[in-house]
């Protein structure tokens, strides 16, 4: 669209391909953009690329950190041998606003889909066996209650079983195909509460 | 929120500063862009350093433009005779877009407003009256038809009506599509009062 200069349009197209925004929020974003201080622009570049450079997965959960153990697993206040198996970070973050849950994480990075062509060995899986040669006694498994998420903890609950650990699914009660994120606080204490073994 | 590390959680808020991001669009953007190679996110902040350093306002019209003169100014089938003045230069983009106008623009960057504490001396108003000095035939004002926006159209025919160079206001009245029972009463009123012979 020749009407805006190069580097503007440019602009647009790039923010344009971010998730759930559209053109007309492109622009929107773009003008506002231009309109900000140098040192405004500055800043967001700056946090953009140092939140990109130095965040990394947690050695232990493998949540999203800027430090090399994330704060949960480095906690003295959280029961080690208590998981609780999540998609990704933002499912975690969900669960800690609960303030509720003082196990601890591990966060599989997706969960399997066929139609995607994400396998097993492309989630964070065998880092969770290798976990569980540690002492732990329960593996609690939140994974999203869409298709894959419940393929992913059948999947889970098979390779844990012969270990003797125990294996629970947070309880139904998140309405089918909904995201963790998205859900209130008390539903996902209902399911906390109500899971049950597999 | 201490639940993401400190670098997530900045540059969450950061992307939520943004105009029409709330904080779960951010958490989307942010994780999104974790997840993004580093090149990708290289060449985003790239682009709107690049943009912000060389966007600039066109000498003869303000619009936002990379080049000196933008390229509408700059253009020799366009009627420089006639300026259309818009408040910013998404305006000029949506009547760019009709691909029907050949004069050329003249962009105020906002609007008056005393609630907002911007005065004559804000907008780019002395720059249009340096440029009436010129051969001008019609100045079209098309400023958005909210109470600012008829403010300012308002002033600008004051000013420039001393000069006698024609001076127009485009037409308030029904959108093309628009169901009457959907529109208000004062643009029902106007689409009556501007009524036209057929």
């Amino acid at each position: 669209m020749d009407y805006y200069s190069g580097k503007i349009d440019k602009l647009i197209s790039e923010l344009g391909r971010l998730p759930g925004v559209g053109r007309k929020s492109a622009q929107r974003l773009a003008f506002h953009i231009l309109g900000m201080s140098d040192e405004a622009v500055k800043g967001l570049t700056d946090t953009i690329l140092d939140a990109k450079q130095n965040v990394h997965c947690c050695k232990e959960c493998f949540v999203l950190t800027d430090s090399e153990i994330c704060p949960i697993c480095a906690s003295q206040g959280r029961n080690k041998r208590v998981i609780m198996v999540v998609e990704n970070s933002r499912d975690l973050a969900a669960y800690e606003k609960t303030g509720k849950y003082d196990g601890v994480y591990h966060v599989l990075h997706g969960a399997i889909s066929p139609m995607l062509g994400i396998t097993p060995a492309d989630i964070k899986l065998k880092e969770l066996m290798v976990r569980l040669r540690q002492d732990v006694d329960e593996v609690i498994i939140a994974t999203n209650s869409s298709v894959e998420g419940e393929a992913t903890a059948m999947y889970i609950s098979k390779l844990v079983r012969p270990t003797g650990i125990k294996v629970s699914r947070i309880a139904s009660g998140i309405p089918v195909g909904g995201d963790l994120e998205n859900i209130d606080e008390v539903t996902l204490l209902r399911a906390l509460n109500g899971r049950v073994e597999l």
